[in-house]
Order: C-alpha cells, then structure tokens, then sequence
C-alpha cells in the first residue's frame, strides 16, 4: 500500500463495472418463481385457450341453422350430444343438429356458436330456437387470449402475481431467472456487538451488518452475514477468505475507527488487489475497492448514513447488473423544503425525507443512526455548490 | 342447501368481519425479521450511543481547560491516557490533564470535548492547543440518537431494513410480529391441469392457483397450495378438511361451470356451513363464504380477472386483518382514459391498467387471462350508473 488512491465516484463505478461479473441464471419452479427476474422472452407454447371455449351453459349450434329463427318461426335442431368442461367431444355437428354444452367445453366440430339455456325451450330431443345466433356468440376462440408464439413476457421481468399467474396459464412449469447474488457481510469495529449480547460499557449494537444485510434481500440478493471480525487481523482475513469462497461479493462495514480501514486495506491487498483507497465524496470516503480472486471486495464506510449511502451508489449498482434489473428507476424529482448549507470543494450527499412533493432534509449528522432510519434516499450537492434554496428541484435517489 | 342466498358485498363483508379471527403474533430472530409487520410498540431498552462518544480521532479534554488558549499563548495538557474504540477508560480527567482518543470511543469521565489531531500539536507526554475547544464538540452525547425509553417504531409497522437496522441499533435480538397467516388454496374445475402435466384436449392449464397463491405470498401471508381437486367431490371435501387441519383460511377457485359451486357449496354445508351462495356484483356473482371449524372456507368464482377481483374485495382484508396491514392505502385516484358503458342494474367492477394519469379500461372481458395481466386493479361502476364519462375521476383499487 504505497499511497492512498483516493478517486472521483464515477472512476469508482467504472473500476467496479470493470470487473468481470456476468449475471448467472437457473431454471426454478415456478411455484418459486415468485419475485424472481426472468432470464429469458418467454413465448407462449401454446394457444390459450387451446380450443374454441363455450362461455356460457346452453347449446353448440352452427349458427347458420338459426338464421331464420324468428320468435314466430322458430327454428328446432335434434340434441346429437353432450360435452361438459374437461371433456373433447367425439362428435361433430351436422345441419339440423346441437349439443348441451356447459361452460368451458370445447364444442364440437362443425358448431361455431353457444346459446344460453335461457334463451331456448327444450322438447324431448329437440331445442326449439327463436331467435339467431351469430357466429363466435357464447364462444372464445382459440389462441383469442394468448395466441401460440407470442412473446408473453420479456427478459428482465420481475415475476409478480400476475406474471406467474400467465406463465402458469400457458403451462410453463419451470422458468429460467437470474440467479440471486450472494453477499458475504461482514461486520468490523472492536467496539461493535452484535443484538443479544451483553452490552459492555464502550460498546454499541451491530447496525451496518443487518442494514447491509436486508437491503441486500430486498433488491433481491442473498446475503450471508458472516458476523462482527472486531478489529482482529486474523479474523478479518479469515471471514473475507471465507466470503470469496461461497459468496459472489464480499461487503465490509468498518467500524468508526479509521485504522479499521487501514487494517482491511493491507489484508485485501495482501489476498488479491485493492484498486481505490477512497472516494472523493462526503460521506464516504472512506471506502475501499478491491479484487480477489475475480470477485470484488468493498469496505464501507463505518457511520451508518455513510454506510447506506456508499452501499447505495456503488454496490447496488452491481448487484442490480447480477439481477438482470439494470433499468429500474430509484430516482424521483422533489422540491426541497427548506435551505441547506453544504462545504465548498466536497462533493456531499444529503439524506432526504420525502413528503409530498417536498424532499426534507435531515441534518443529523452521518453518526446517528436515526438520520438514515428518518430518510428515504439522498440528493447530491456538487463541489462548486455552498447553498441549495428552498423550492429548488432535486433528484432523490432511494438507500438500496 | 335451501335457497341460494346472494347478498350485496357489504354484507359479505360483515359476514367474514364477524368470524372470529384475531391475528397471532409470535417472537422471531431479528435476522429473519424483514418484511415481517411490528406486533407491538418497541421502546429502546437503551441509549444510543451508550455512551458519550468521540467523533473525531483526537485528544479528550476538559473544555474548560481550554478557554484561554490562543495562538500566541496555546495551552498545554498532560496526556493522562488513551482510549480506543471497544475500550472503556479506568481513568477521570483531572484538571490539566487529557487522552489520547480514538473516533467511537468513550470520553473517559471529567472529560466533555475531542480535539482532533489536526488542530494540536503533541510533544512528549503534553499536547499544545491553540485555540479552545467547546463542551460537546468532536462528541456525539449518550443518548442523543435513540434515548433510552423512546417510542422507536410502532406496532403495525412494516419492516424494512432500515427499521431491522434501527431495531439492531438498539440490541433487540428478537422481535414481536404477526404469524404470517396460512392460506389453503384448492382450484377446482374438470377441465383444469397444472403446468408440466399433458395438455390433452378439452383441458387447460390452472391459472387461478397460481395467481391467488403468489397474491397471498406478495400480500405477505403463507399460502399452501393443495392442487387441483377437478370436479371430484370425495378430492374436493377431502382438500377442504386437509386445508381446514393445515391452515387458517381456505379458498378454493371454482372452474368454468357453474356446477362446481353447487358442489363445493353443499360440500361445505356438510362441513360446516354456508353463509353466502353469491354476491350482487359483477364480476364475481358466483362466490361462496362459509365456515368450518370456525374457519372461513371461501369459493371464488373460476374466471381469473372474477377471481382475482373477489379474492381483493374478499380475501385480502381479511388476511390484511390477520397480518396487522389494516391502515395500507391500496387505492388511488385517476382518470378515466375513455368512456365505458355498463348495465345498468348491476354493481360492476371493471378492470383498468394505470398510465400517469389516466386509467384505462380493459374491456377484454373476464374469461380471459390476459384481462387481468395487464390490468393493475380496478374501478367501480356503481348499480344506478349506465356510463363514465372519459375524464371522469375514479378510484382504482390495486389487485391483491
């Protein structure tokens, strides 16, 4: 570790899209496809329905007999048959003829038309007709709902209720989706414990490590929280070892202490290759980017905003790519409701609460846990910005 | 099975709303907590931070010590110590005396401001500072992020990882959520198979199953699919007692014929008994509400957009009821895109698909599955009303 390479963001999120990460897939059931992203168009195999459908109870006629029906002419056709739902009839209809149908059965060949029950008069073998039917009446028509080869749902979809509900529809019991990234999560810091343990005096709770954790799952990845390495050397190096050896990426949170930092760099550097020591933003800078084994390492910053918004700017980006969902919007356009004051010369993020149309800024400091539990996202103030106004137009961008 | 008894929704309504069903909640590790709803107020067990705490890494003083010190006539201060984080310091800071500190540390007592580095000067056992520190700075004070005692989150709350973070931050280990209530779901239907069996004619595939299964999964309940029962009444009576001893709620979708609600509902009656043989509203007039064990069994009509509507007037707010989600807003104000025309005399639910503004009508019918793929809820035409007006506002009502 010669000098601390302390780069721009965007020189950061080339260097992590450098690396060679390509998204996985895998077939699943699809009793398990929910949430999931599809790997793959799918088109559909079959028409749907796969036969023309009554959609009433009643009678299978060729429409072309009831032309002429007429309430003081009525027309009779002999009942040749029967077909309920579930059943493919055996039979055709020939002119003169029908077939009690219930609904969802296939009709027969030669018919084109349903009448409802209501509508007709039944005598011995015969329904008596009064008025026409036309063609298609009573009837859905194959492939009218999903015809056979059409693309259903594109690649990148994210399969909700509905879209399992069509998958299920055109009889795909399995589905090709992306593969869940896994994250290795590893907390540092000597001072952190994690819930459930004695609260020693000089101690504090774990709060990256379950952040980082469930933001992880909730963009979709799984995350393998690999527990709290304190400040040991030797523990560190073994829970990031053990991190590239069953997880795709591996996330460091630091303690508030900057050797921390110091520590992970030398133990990453001495495992594979670390690329930047820092980012020029403010919070975060202190934020390490580093390769082992082919698979990217990142130290987050230790203050929880910081940690947050670091994980939001350059890790979710990636895990996004691994999930096939690159295009999903995180951003929304508020006013802000009141001034705010930022450092000449530092590139800042602001944590934001959204109300309304108003984005509120909460100016806590990046120490305290409440002040990314109170914020929706953050905005950006650029270097050469000292005072954003009130009423000015800002970009949110979600934490996660 | 005297009479059928068909009843406007209201009262289907107030008949599930009278069942006695009260949500349970039970104690789950934070690590499993995500998505999970608050089944109580959580009030902080401690301060966060525990302790008066470095932000900066620097050197503990006494402020007062430090008022006269100025460029021309610095003050000097014996160092007493060091803390570093995870440490907690066996001394008290006499008057001219400090410590060496670390950023997360605690202030060792007497001790009320961090200097950083960067602003003293060290030489030997003293350091030399320039200008005076104030009480409280380079300090974040115990309690002041979560104070001991305070409301953090309230019961109903939904937890993200924000909310998991903050519940970490404060040491909970375990946390108090509703069960996620269990859902049996039967689909019924001769003609109906499930993906990866044969398509042979006159069958197709289930679509109700899925789509009500992954509905309640998404509405964040457990559902249990028991499979297709056809229009086989020991597999249908024999699925309904599987569901009643398996879960909390059972619903079954009837397939196309109007025969399989006769059947489900006088099996239900011989189970238990059938409050409802249908609702005054379209789509959806087919559906069942009867209880067995006292647990509601629910037959929902077989066309999918009918299906799907029933089960978000019906089913949802009850197993929002169960999950603690009362209060969420699933509806939204919009336009309509186009006139559409209903009959008068019938209370019609119509599915519309949101684009910015407006509401658009899906007109498709609802025999068809792809009716309610592309539909995101639906908007009510009550019964006296023959047209909606293009423009008009209407309240969409999300599905599921």
């Amino acid at each position: 570790m010669a000098f601390l390479k302390v780069v721009p963001l965007e020189e950061a999120l080339e260097i992590l899209n450098s690396f060679e990460m390509k998204p996985q897939t895998e077939e699943v059931p699809l009793e398990e496809a929910l949430g999931r992203v599809l790997a793959e168009d799918v088109v559909s195999p079959i028409d749907v329905p796969p036969f023309d459908r009554a959609t009433v109870d009643g009678y299978a006629v060729r429409a072309e007999d009831t032309f002429m029906a007429s309430e003081s002419d009525p027309v009779r056709l002999r009942v040749v048959g029967e077909v309920h739902a579930g059943d493919f009839p055996d039979f055709a209809l020939d002119a003169g003829t029908c077939a009690y149908i219930s609904t969802g059965a296939p009709l027969p060949q030669g018919a084109d038309a349903v009448i409802q029950f209501e509508d007709v008069e039944r005598e011995g073998d015969e329904v008596v007709i009064y008025k026409p039917a036309y063609p298609a009446m009573g009837v859905m028509k194959r492939g009218v709902d999903v015809p056979k080869g059409k693309l259903v749902l594109k690649k990148g979809t994210r399969l909700g209720f509905k879209e399992t509900a069509l998958l299920s529809a055109v009889g795909m019991a399995e589905v090709k989706v992306y593969k869940k990234p896994r994250v290795a999560v590893i907390s540092t810091g000597s001072e952190v414990i994690l819930p459930g343990e004695e609260l020693k005096p000089g101690r504090i709770y774990d709060i990256n490590g379950r952040a980082v954790s469930d933001a992880i799952r909730e963009l979709g990845g799984e995350a393998c929280f690999l527990g709290v390495a304190r400040d040991d050397e030797k523990r560190i190096a073994e829970l990031i070892i053990r991190g590239i050896a069953e997880c795709d990426v591996v996330l460091l949170s630091g303690g508030a202490s900057g050797g921390i930092r110091d520590l992970t760099s030398s133990i990453i550097e001495r495992l594979g290759r670390v690329y930047i020591h820092g980012i020029a933003i403010q919070p975060g800078k202190p934020t390490v980017i580093g390769q082992i084994d082919g698979k990217p390492v990142i130290g987050l910053p230790g203050y929880p905003t910081s940690c947050l918004t670091n994980f939001t700017l350059l890790v979710a980006p990636l895990l996004r790519k691994l999930l096939g969902r690159q295009s999903e919007v995180r951003k929304v356009r508020k006013r802000l409701a009141h001034k705010v004051f930022s450092v000449k010369g530092r590139r800042q993020f602001l944590p934001v609460r959204i109300e309304g149309e108003k984005a509120v800024p909460i100016l806590k400091g990046s120490g305290a846990v409440t002040s990314f539990v109170d914020a929706d996202g953050f905005i950006e103030v650029p270097e050469n910005v000292e005072i954003l106004e009130a009423e000015e137009e800002v970009e949110v961008t979600f934490f996660g």
